[in-house]
């Protein structure tokens, strides 16, 4: 045992009150004692996910966040909208901590063998209150990350790897031979890039700039489509036509997207028809939706026939679905190829005091493509 | 044999041009012999569903319709947005007869026993062209109608019950207990309504109107809410709550509904959630759009997580997942309830030619729930 159950650490705490004010700050919480099949990880990376993001800012309209407290112990205050509250129902007056997952350095362990081979070495973790200085976590629950692997590069071992190859997992299930993907310049969409050109899968991604399209050419994406394109539908409906894809990953959610894509994956499938169907072509054409960076309704409009779907997908769930087996298969390719196809990068490091201030919050709050920010718990901190 | 092959019946057509026009007419087309294990059809009766419109208009804009010919042969041509042409350009050309189902006497058979026996019966029959005074068919497509059975009582046997079956035979699959409907005061809906108070099934009807609720109501509907109600989603959210649905049919497709129906589910799954979840509750939700009575988006919004979905649902596809075995006694129930569970109400009965006046089209294009017309291809021609 090397940390002592006097010590404490801070911890970033998200708070919902009944009033309709969301409290930011950060907390002094006792350091645990490991249980035998525990470890405690002092941690030293974890990335500000938009998943992350939803459960930190609680539906609140950031737009109206006053800032008090300290430079070390800072407070935001914000106001949720009334008609969003329902979205916070089940969390009010409870002090909830965050970040699905991170990377650190075992510092103390339980009695257990399994949690005491664990001793010293760097794991990457997930399971929730991540922003924080310690985390003690089931010995089973942390990956051994390779020897010369930085916390920098373990801190997103998890999420967008596993949501990555749960996408094209989910396409094979489901009978499909290509993708689409939207925000597809996204830290997940560069990881997605790399596992289709490596298993030769279709692939067209949909972007909204000229630098997020150079940055995915440059990745050698073939198929690259520009939503701001005066000739985006026609491109689009060319690419899907070019590899047949039948199923799109959706991260944005909001506006006409899936109606687009749904509409010209129904152009491609009726070019083939043999016979004119008042019903649309017999091809289920399916989107899924796992993101909401934009909060607008989804409207799906178009000619896209009956056979078609639109619908959450959330990699929780579909880990389960698929068994143990095959999701340690998938965390198996992660750590082998984690320097590569599932590299990371971060658009700046905040300690947890400065991920409460309002130039970060701004910055990260946007959940802009390619612009991840990683917290870094002991910067700033007597260690 | 009673009909000679140089015998000529009236047909109605459909055509879309290439240069956007539609062009509706009744077309004078041979009579044939029936093959061997066909029969021939004098059609007395057959509806015109939501779906025979889809295929009769072909996205045309009907405020442009124009008439011409004469009263036995009206001629109808109207315009079809250029935006809307992608929908049709598989039917380019073709003149498309019209019309799912029917019922009528069988006037002549083939040399199979099977056809043979069918001679003099009223049948029931599927499978397009029925707004015509002749239908060749195969036999094994007709069902017998029951002593006493007049063509109007027959006329719509397959889709309207076979798809409210159809709905409870999906919510059982998908592990569904109850059911939310909209549009509920249809036809369809009536016959939702007494299937599930048959069997013992929980099923909250949306309708837009007193009188469509006092319909309802008359029948015996439990849970009735009415969309125009300012307190709407309270109402909806307490019916959810009382029945358990899960699963909504929606007839109307364009605007919010979908995810206001998919919003009071969440609110229901997360009155018994024992912890917050971010993903909001892990009950799946599903709306089924199996008609677009409203051609606007479908506006897909609300807090109800990501474990939900909205898709297309067609019977055609559902009767071949679920295979011959099932179908066969999906139709049983069928005959045997024909005069009770699956009873039709028709605003109306017309001709071929009436079929095709401005009257006519500008009250049945409204699709207004519970006024269905009913085509009589034998009314008003020579026998």
């Amino acid at each position: 045992m090397t940390v002592q159950s006097t010590r404490t650490g801070l911890q970033l705490r998200s708070l919902v009150r009944a009033n309709g004010q969301l409290e930011l700050s950060l907390v002094s919480v006792p350091v645990p004692d490991p249980l035998p099949d525990e470890v405690l990880v002092r941690i030293e990376a974890s990335p500000l996910n938009p998943s992350d993001q939803g459960l930190l800012f609680g539906a609140a309209d950031m737009k109206t966040a006053t800032y008090s407290g300290t430079a070390d112990r800072p407070v935001v205050t914000a106001t949720i909208p009334a008609e969003r509250m329902g979205v916070v129902a089940a969390r009010l007056d409870q002090s909830m901590p965050v970040g699905n997952e991170g990377a650190g350095v075992v510092v103390a362990a339980g009695r257990s063998d399994e949690a005491e081979a664990l001793l010293g070495k760097r794991v990457a973790v997930i399971g929730g209150a991540m922003y924080a200085q310690y985390r003690s976590i089931k010995a089973d629950q942390c990956l051994v990350l390779p020897e010369g692997t930085t916390a920098e590069e373990g801190a997103s071992c998890f999420i967008n790897p596993l949501t990555a190859l749960g996408m094209v997992e989910t396409m094979k299930r489901e009978g499909h031979t290509a993708l689409v993907h939207t925000a597809a310049a996204s830290n997940l969409g560069q990881m997605l890039n790399k596992i289709c050109l490596a298993d030769e899968i279709g692939l067209v991604n949909i972007v909204r700039s000229q630098a997020q399209e150079d940055t995915l050419r440059a990745l050698g994406a073939v198929h690259v489509c520009n939503s701001t394109s005066p000739a985006f539908m026609q491109e689009l409906t060319a690419a899907i036509l070019a590899t047949g894809a039948t199923l799109a990953f959706d991260a944005i959610g909001g506006g006409p997207l899936a109606g687009h894509i749904l509409t010209c994956m129904e152009i491609v499938a009726n070019r083939n028809a043999n016979a004119y169907s008042r019903y649309g072509s017999t091809t289920h054409k399916q989107v899924y939706v796992y993101g909401r960076l934009n909060l607008k309704p989804i409207e799906v409009d178009g000619s896209f026939g009956m056979a078609w779907g639109v619908g959450g997908w959330l990699l929780w769930p579909f880990l389960q679905k698929i068994g143990a087996a095959a999701a340690q298969a998938l965390r198996a390719r992660i750590v082998a190829e984690l320097k590569t196809t599932f590299a990371s990068h971060y658009e700046r490091s905040v300690s947890l005091a400065e991920a409460l201030r309002p130039d970060a919050i701004a910055d990260y709050g946007k959940r802009a493509t390619g612009k991840k920010y990683l917290v870094t718990p002991q910067k700033g901190v007597a260690g």
